[in-house]
């Protein structure tokens, strides 16, 4: 019978572990909340292959470990591979596959609705609710409708962010160096980023990040913006300079800021840091503002992603086991 | 030269005031942060009429002393005229009007932002940031393009919000004892208030506080719901069972609750507690669940509304004053 191990499941994967299982009774499938060490690859022996996901390193003796186990077909649930020592997997032989798309919607549905809040001052009333003070002036809010939004990037997740914003009755605006044709043809696109600067009342990023984009969001640009902007980094965090917005927050130019993603997210984000000393005195400012909603990187972390990843990475992990070509394989170089 | 005398104007309001100011140079507007009473009401002496907005009552007095000073030309900046002495004021040949629809859309965007925070599970992650936990796991969210959303009243409300969550991509159904002919051709009805409780996870409540409502959401309408609904109350609070709400989070049934309004609100809404005893231990309950987002009957309150509630209101009280019809008179009975 196959059988695929699969490691570091959590408690949110089990329910879309459980349902692949249910769907695929001819498969064994065993899982550890472990991540996979030189120690627990044992855990995989029998397997035909194992389903992975951590930021911890998959080393060359992790991946030796794994394929003195009988492994070399493996499945992340995730997209990164920077972690995966590639020469030593091509040299043992190692499949590997990769999850490169959870569900666009998820990122662009917490871009809309933080900057929803962020117009509507929410921040500020929880605040006063939670000290009891119920007056509900002077902190007033601004209708996502009477906006006018900005979208940099119109790939999978800009297009969704977009028809949330027009569900809103919002007027969209969108640049990208490469034009969508039926964006086009609705007439969504400015000429330039200083064109969308200039005429967005909020502005959203979805770019990646390549050099180019690197502090796109600097002072020179918020300059060019409108008094009272916006702005929504759910993407990468380099795009943003982030003391840039700082400067923009204290001097009122900048009206609030939604971040989900820091320049310096590595080593702070998806930590507790509750009783010790916080690493980062920026980020902590910037988290305590009233204007500000900032997110551990936690855009991506929906039921419908994180079954995505769980069910995407069985499937390619069971089409390697069987010797089939899987969805989406990550090529060793 | 025309006078116009304003009440209780909020900073908030003077910029949408001077808007109306600077387009109708031939009207004298002047006015105090003072609410209306029977001292203050030789301020308006000397004008043609008055533009209003208090909880405290118009009393007899007041109204009396309005009049001495000259004026019976009464503009509300709100829609509530329960706090006026009609008698009184009918007897002095006062002319009222007022303001009955300040924008949809705040209520309906305020629902839908709200509904969309309680699926992400956005307030335990504040709550967790402003600790310094900045781990993700375990507060998944659940994306609103997943959900079916029951809206209960198709009004101008209930459509807005329709248009919002179809923007996300959720799948909308409605009831309402009238149906809409657009909406019907559409097929957006269903033929029962129990159907739309058996069918969505989402439900918002769109209608008036007349008794066959009362308490419409109660023990008996939960338990005919899916597991993990969500109720969103932005409507009137004794649509509400709010204890029967209390069980079915304490149970687990209901997922979340967003509640702008409240059974017993009055008194206690728009009122700073801080540092005093709060008077709502149930109310105080609610606030401080990680699962339900309570504001003071804030969804009203955005600059679109405000500026509506003072434009029209300067507008009604400018054509009373000009012996024109008015275009929301108020029926003195």
């Amino acid at each position: 019978m196959t059988k695929i191990f699969a490691y570091a499941i959590r408690k949110d994967e089990e329910p879309f572990l459980n349902e692949w299982k249910e769907a695929h009774k001819d498969v064994e499938v065993d899982y550890t909340d472990q991540l996979l060490t030189p120690e627990t690859a044992k855990l995989a022996k029998g397997a035909d292959g194992v389903v992975v996901y951590q930021q911890l390193d998959y080393t060359a003796e992790t991946l030796q470990a794994l394929a003195d186990a009988g492994v070399t077909k493996m499945s992340l649930r995730n997209v990164g591979v920077d972690n995966i020592d590639m020469d030593k997997a091509k040299e043992l032989g190692f499949e590997i596959t990769n999850v490169p798309v959870y569900s666009p919607n998820a990122i662009a549905e917490h871009a809309a609705i933080q900057a929803a809040r962020v117009l509507r001052q929410d921040k500020v009333t929880d605040l006063k609710m939670a000290k009891r003070d119920l007056r509900w002036a002077p902190n007033i809010g601004r209708e996502v409708r009477d906006q006018v939004v900005g979208v940099v990037g119109t790939g999978h997740i800009g297009q969704v962010f977009m028809k949330i914003m027009e569900g809103f009755g919002a007027k969209v605006i969108a640049f990208d160096i490469f034009h969508n044709p039926e964006l086009e043809k609705k007439g969504y696109y400015v000429d330039s980023l200083d064109e969308l600067y200039k005429k967005a009342d909020v502005i959203s990023l979805h770019v990646p990040d390549v050099p180019a984009n690197v502090h796109m969001i600097n002072d020179d640009s918020i300059k060019e913006m409108k008094d009272g902007v916006v702005i929504v980094n759910v993407s990468r965090g380099p795009l943003v300079d982030t003391d840039a917005i700082i400067r923009g927050l204290d001097s009122g130019k900048v009206f609030g800021f939604v971040m989900d993603t820091y320049e310096g997210e590595v080593g702070v984000f998806n930590e507790d840091w509750k009783g010790k000393e916080f690493p980062d005195a920026r980020l902590a400012d910037l988290i305590d503002r009233p204007n500000v909603l900032v997110t551990p990187h936690t855009a991506f972390y929906t039921t419908h992603a994180v079954r995505n990843m769980v069910v995407k990475a069985f499937d390619n992990n069971y089409a390697m086991v069987e010797g089939k070509e899987p969805e989406t394989p990550v090529k060793l170089g």
